[in-house]
């Protein structure tokens, strides 16, 4: 009986998902569901990625945290629209909690939407928002053992951000052994090796963003 | 309808989780249900403890993880009773997975079981085990907002082990902040802070655990 009542939910809110899905693309939006374990660096990842690109795409935030505004205020700063969200205590968002933050956007003033989810490693990516690709972000303090631990989030992400490379020289953590492990899972996985704080690599992740409007845009 | 189904789940657990710790407290044993985000050094507290304290404690570990066994494999090179839990997709343990590893222990040649969680620093905090206390640890590469934005775990610790000091020159991390704030949520937490790569502040840590246990066998 527990098993037919988590398939319900799961369908129910792929229901949703779906729905949410057409009307971003009936906008020609470009959505990520951005993943990562607590303090992966998904809030500096956006801080970066609006300074960089706010000039060429219109972005969007929704920040879900189980409380706190924290992250919605650091974007808020950018200038640009965030929703915060609060799940009260679950591990993830869902199709349901995207939906209700809409009437707070323009999304015909938007090229891209960004939703930074919980902090969570597991739940995330069993949940699809409406999304066009999952994204995450590991970070090398965790260690390269994440992909065979974790392997779910990896095998759903079309891209993986490998963070924090500045900390390299002080840490066990082998980056070729994480790429590795991570394209056994999923072979189609895009990866990047960046540093949110020195701005290492993050050139490629923008191009590949502003690829993937383009061809939102065109299809408008 | 969901909100039941949920609650009969944490109510069924919490009957289970009562039986096992009736039968720890019967056999003297001192329990401890460790949990932290992906990364943040729970094996590695694991080995410097067992190192340390496998004179004077006889321990055994039980790992959770979604799958794979080098946690225990890790554990196993140090010589001491290990059984691995896959959870096979969810994202934390519960009591009936707990009581299923009982027949691979004997309860009453051991002094301390440590129950190390899936790394998630949500969910394994609502669902009891039957441990004595639960113990977190937060890695200061997560960074100082993670009390307000992950209350519930904090709140629900009786130790909090704040690891990777030596990472402390290179993070933008105020340990403080980190105190302050799970103090406020937590007035009673006991908080060491740690560097299990160099060992650094550990000793507190064993003494607490030799602590604890000697209570136990007093009982006995």
């Amino acid at each position: 009986m527990k098993v037919s009542v988590v398939r319900d939910i799961l369908e129910a809110n792929d229901r949703i998902a779906r729905q949410n899905r057409e009307l971003f693309t009936e906008n020609g939006l470009f959505v990520i569901n951005l993943m990562s374990s607590p303090g992966a660096g998904k809030t500096s990842l956006l801080e970066k990625t609006i300074d960089a690109l706010h000039d060429d795409l219109r972005i969007g935030i929704i920040e879900g945290d189980i409380q706190s505004s924290q992250d919605a205020e650091r974007i808020a700063k950018k200038g640009i629209p965030v929703v915060q969200i609060n799940t009260g205590g679950a591990c993830h968002l869902d199709g349901n909690m995207i939906r209700d933050t809409f009437e707070e956007f323009n999304f015909k003033e938007m090229d891209l939407l960004v939703v930074e989810n919980v902090g969570n490693l597991v739940c995330p990516a069993e949940f699809r928002v409406g999304e066009d690709f999952k994204v995450m972000i590991l970070s090398v303090t965790e260690g390269d053992d994440k992909p065979d631990k974790y392997p779910l989030m990896f095998h759903e992400s079309k891209v993986l951000l490998i963070n924090k490379i500045d900390l390299l020289p002080y840490v066990d953590c082998s980056v070729e052994k994480i790429r590795d492990d991570s394209l056994k899972i999923n072979p189609d996985l895009t990866i990047f090796q960046v540093s949110c704080k020195t701005g290492e690599g993050l050139e490629g992740w923008y191009n590949w963003l502003k690829k993937e409007v383009e061809v939102r845009e065109a299809g408008r």
